[in-house]
């Protein structure tokens, strides 16, 4: 797509020189051939640092972006964002793509649906009603059970197992929201990405990143109904406990636990060796590895066990 | 079914004049042609003001009855209800029933099932091992991904999303429970009605009304693993983030948020533009709109975070 | 597989008398065929009074075995049970097995996949896109929705309901860690029983167990995106509200109520007749019946209640 013809989708006049436009991505990771945006003062840093073809910006923040860089203004960047974000959503399937590869001795049932476009290991097994979507790559010895949906462009890797009914891949929850109240769509259109010696349970959703990728390290275990959010990173064997939560971009160091039905809040950062006790709810980053967390809000387990005892007494 | 037939069901002598029932429904609902029930004195209003052609209905609530209905007088109108809906529910799929039409330009896997009697619009895309019930109606460019399943009856809009697994149109949670402990269902025999533009994530189940429409409105975005129960309602553009959930038969006015993990009671009612943090619990009606709450119970956000404050200093 | 080979998986020397083993049990239900194993001084008089043709065990508890039990030594006797649970695994589908039975008036999509060794008992309704494993039993005039997965060697009893997506007999979430961190999964090589008269909602979990059966007795509701842990038992009549939890070995007498969003720890024992509360969390036993409960850390209702009044006076 050409920078002159996103112009044009944002409704603006393009006098710079036209380049082709690969895709979009933020500020600290777009490279010279994509398009970001701006919505916030606080990234002042960002745009001065960009190396985006061009930026979706408001008026008052072009004087930081630097000359590499094409101005896109607009009265809404975040809302021109999602707009634009639709044009470079890729086909959910593609019969061009080059029909589907399946490694030696992988054993794929003929009722479930290998896209155009992937590939599969070797002495894999595929079950009944799997989908495996366009330019997936499945590793070796992975075990797929029934009615698993594997999104377009996700990567998974060796000895995995992914219970029956598990996503990998659905959009992450994302919208702009205009002066009205009504919601324009931000096209997820990064991946999620599964290490080795990953084991997803059943009913469990993976959403995939709005751009790069969410990231799965090798050897975590993810229970049953766990949610994880898009653009989130979950460490090397880490656990998930069922009906657990990681919101968006939220990323957990290895061997992090996470006890039935906590959660946590996007953007956060969570030490190594982390436990969180069942129902517990993270809200601020973790630094220091190794300790164990309970409540929400969250605190100490020692200190949350504690204070229980003191809102026991509160009623004599 | 004539309303004999359905005296001699709940075993009842029958000298009344016999017509034809359509269905059964609420007190306040029931045409006619319908058969309601009440269990509960707090109803007498709309005992009075009743259309119902006839009223499963315990003795001491006859003197309320209009004389245009038929009282069915028995000892659990709840329980005889719940024994009658099994007579009332459909085929789950009848293959008398037109084979499915599908609009110009929709791609349909041929691993999907379209059931007889349903109607898919224009340019839409559905996707393998997806299931669409009889007599459902599917608008135009709605892309349903794959392992959804709608139930029967159910209506979907144009330009919606329907992510990997969900489910749209299982059974609402109801049945009557006798003296002994022993339940019996409540056929559900409504359905869910999703307007246009609704995005609806994966692995999230939406609960068909047992009488009349589970309601999701326009421009509505729900995330992943939400559970949305019978008879609600989700007014235009509110915001369902993933693990939270809405009890039956509770109304969200537009514009509405719930944060992860959140929840409502049954029976409730939210003023628009309400917001309510993650892991907030409604159990009580908000009739003023466009505040934001937190906790469990539910509070002013502001005030919950100066309780907790002052939670925390009893460790002192 | 013989003893000696289970000794040489071990990577043990095996000096005893060899004999042909059937599977792996707890200590308490190990017969004279079957491997154990023990990793816990707490488990002393089960040690004593194991019938298991051998036990896995630590060199300090062997002194406790009796002589009717080879002793397997190892340092680590989790990590070396969690090893061999894979050698006796089962194939996920066996095509040596003869084709399902599928009994007189039953309706069987035919994008539905009955794996060889299962059988549907009469008057049944399986839709589109649902999986009934290997081994299978399926009694009379049960319904499933699309796009369910039951594991192999599962049991579902007659007149039962199971709505769209969810997932019978995924494996519970067992592992074994060792000293690095890195987790070897334990295979649960157990199955899920379901007795009759049971409904299950949509997106519910109920995973298999290690050992033996997960237990869903007769006449249980359960709701939408439930989670059952392996190797749970959930009493006649119970009924689990949306999004509710049960982990681990936990048993519900009959009749419990667990409110939405609900859960409880492992290893309890809820007595019949109660009501837990929505969000209520069990981490004891509750021993006397008929009670309701709620909060977390749990509490009596009203206890509870009276306990927030206290709490929001806080502010004052």
């Amino acid at each position: 797509m050409t920078l002159s013809y996103i112009a044009s989708i944002l409704q603006k006049e393009f006098n710079a020189k036209d380049i082709q436009i690969t895709g979009m991505n933020t500020l600290k990771d777009a490279d010279a051939h994509e398009v970001s945006f701006v919505s916030n003062a606080k990234y002042v840093k960002d745009i001065k640092d960009t190396k985006a073809a061009a930026v979706i910006i408001s008026e008052d923040l072009v004087k930081f972006l630097p000359s590499s860089s094409v101005a896109l203004v607009v009265d809404n960047s975040y809302l021109s964002m999602a707009q634009l974000s639709k044009y470079f959503a890729p086909m959910i399937e593609d019969d061009t793509l080059p029909v589907a590869i399946i490694g030696e001795g992988s054993k794929v049932s003929s009722k479930a649906e290998i896209a155009n476009g992937a590939k599969v290991g070797k002495n894999c097994t595929i079950l009944a009603h799997s989908y495996v979507g366009a330019n997936c790559v499945i590793g070796d010895n992975t075990i797929i059970y029934p009615s698993v949906t594997i999104y377009r462009d996700c990567l998974v890797g060796s000895d995995c197992i992914i219970h029956a009914n598990s996503v990998i891949g659905s959009d992450g929850f994302g919208f702009a929201t205009d002066a009205k109240g009504e919601h324009t769509k931000i096209y997820q259109n990064g991946n999620v990405v599964i290490e080795n010696d990953v084991e997803i349970g059943s009913n469990t959703s993976i959403d995939r990143a709005v751009f790069g990728s969410t990231l799965i390290k090798r050897g975590v275990r993810i229970d049953n109904l766990v949610q994880v959010g898009h653009n989130s990173e979950i460490g090397e064997y880490s656990v998930m406990v069922s009906q657990s939560g990681v919101a968006g971009s939220t990323k957990l160091g290895r061997n992090v636990v996470m006890g039935g039905q906590s959660a946590t809040a996007g953007h956060l950062s969570i030490a190594p060796f982390t436990t969180l006790a069942a129902r517990s709810g993270v809200t601020n980053n973790i630094k220091e590895s190794g300790k164990t967390f309970a409540g929400f809000p969250l605190m100490d387990h020692r200190k949350w066990l504690k204070l229980q005892v003191k809102i026991a007494k509160l009623l004599k």
